[in-house]
């Protein structure tokens, strides 16, 4: 098995209120990378942020981290278009930053990441895939390729209320742009991607799509940007079996409707309970107020750490003591 | 304990003759990205090739992935200038590959990766790293840092048979291009990188300097590059505890003189052998018979096999399964 953390960035980000991925947007562009050298490292190397929400909520990085901790398992991270350095290892696709949702052409180079995403995940040696991601403004761009592929599903949110208004209102203005209706990309997953989504999104498609050519299984560990990654794949004309392994927060929060879209879209979802009752983990807390909810595969590690049996107290605990160390030695490199 | 890898190219490894890291020159820029893979995966995942000497004897790639197998340690691959993709994760310094040596300044950008690298390597959170490199005709580059510095050492080879008089007449011409005598940089190690390095000793210097002033332990993981590197930090003034691990095959090399030289320039030397004389691995044997000898970490490899007891004849048997995975399933990606 193997961990692969697909990470990027796009100008939809920019959109103000749009996204809870950072403190602020112009900070924003620093959260992939510091998510990625997080579940690398432990803590941030070169990236001169801590990832939080504007509300201080730390990044769901930390709880992927925490179960890498105790399970042991292989990680990659993929540059699906970073626009800051990290010190995590990338593996190189040739994406670029995604522009902005409301411009015609916000990912140009769809096709190409596609194919170098699917060539990567045919070739890795691994039987088993679970594929997270990290980009800030990525349920906005989600839910743009679901309106122009025509699938009704709506999206989750980072913000603990989430701004659906401001989203549809984007989405409404990248269609026009993008001079296509709703609907009228379906079965076009590339088209839909050039013009309303994001290079993680593409990214996150193709690693699915070549890993099931390759005949490995594959877990998307997301929220509904997953579920949009489902809906290319499904338009794309696959049919394997795909699992979608989320949060509770996520599957809890009824403006994203997971449930019904994971059983159109023939997934088999698996939503893994941390036991935030059980306890009063912060953090945790926080998730199931609202705040992140999903990211960073929280979802997939979640689901891997009760698959090796890990007690989830003991999951809990080390979450908290990576962010206690996360937020007692904040990055002091420049910004 | 992190393991770095740091990979890289030049037009110097171009020159024909001059080394055995890959069946021709025009394959070689697929060795250090091939190289990456195998040390990551255990296997080649999009590199078109299996590295192997122009005699087709196997990367030392194998034996580092032997023992990360048998103990396992943190990996992170370096992007030190690859002239060709790698689906194994690098962290990016911005390096770009070397021109050739008898170029006036084959590494223009000197200052800039020794200074990207030095901050990755004060940055990393490990106490300890071993650094190890891949970079096709490697020792002509140190053998040109050595003279531009004044150095006496010699320099070994990945051929059985040590191309010196070549080795030595491509310095002499890079010298003469460079408008620099023999010693004249001693004392300037960037200056040195410049007219006669490669992108690759560049980058470990960095690494090994970063380290060190973050007071980290720090380990050279290969042969006479890696005093070519030693040089350089010993010119710019660190007098920091400094490691070499190599492999009783570099040691043994008479045209290599590495323990006098480990004594000048004040380095702990770890041998660690593999017990080649109990066994009848072919592999090994002919890195005892003069081929390969170094290269990707291997002596420091070796010498974590050594300090986590893990006996030579599981090292041994698990170099042979990986050799032979690699061979009876060779590249089928084009080339």
């Amino acid at each position: 098995m193997r961990f692969l953390l697909a990470v990027g960035t796009t100008k939809t980000a920019e959109i103000d209120g749009i996204s809870a991925a950072g403190t602020t947007p112009a900070q924003m562009r620093h959260t992939p990378p510091a998510d990625a050298e997080i579940v690398t490292y432990g803590t941030t190397v070169t990236a001169p942020v801590m990832p939080v929400s504007p509300a201080g909520c730390p990044t769901p990085a930390v709880v992927t981290r925490a179960v890498r901790e105790l399970r042991d398992f292989a990680v990659a991270s993929i540059d699906a278009g970073l626009a800051a350095p990290t010190a995590a290892p990338t593996i190189s696709i040739d994406a670029t930053p995604g522009g902005d949702v409301r411009e015609p052409t916000p990912v140009a180079a769809a096709e190409q990441i596609l194919e170098s995403a699917r060539a990567l995940g045919q070739a890795l040696p691994e039987d088993e895939l679970v594929i997270g991601e990290s980009i800030p403004g990525g349920t906005t761009t989600a839910l743009g390729v679901l309106a122009a592929l025509g699938e009704p599903y709506s999206v989750s949110s980072s913000l603990a209320e989430n701004p659906l208004e401001l989203k549809r209102a984007v989405v409404d203005d990248g269609l026009t742009a993008s001079n296509i209706d709703r609907g009228e990309s379906a079965m076009e997953p590339v088209r839909a991607l050039r013009a309303m989504g994001d290079p993680v999104l593409a990214t996150v498609t193709g690693l699915a799509h070549g890993g099931l050519t390759a005949g490995k299984s594959i877990t998307l560990a997301g929220g509904t940007q997953m579920i949009a990654v489902a809906a290319l794949l499904r338009h794309a004309g696959v049919e394997d079996d795909l699992r979608l392994a989320t949060t509770p927060f996520v599957a809890a929060d009824p403006s994203a409707d997971i449930a019904p879209a994971a059983a159109d879209l023939d997934l088999e979802l698996t939503v893994t309970d941390p036991d935030v009752a059980e306890t009063s983990n912060e953090i945790l807390a926080r998730y199931e107020a609202g705040e992140a909810k999903e990211g960073v595969g929280m979802g997939g590690a979640l689901m891997l750490a009760e698959q090796a049996n890990i007690p989830m107290e003991t999951v809990r605990d080390r979450i908290s003591s990576i962010a206690r160390d996360l937020t007692a030695n904040p990055p002091t490199h420049g910004s």
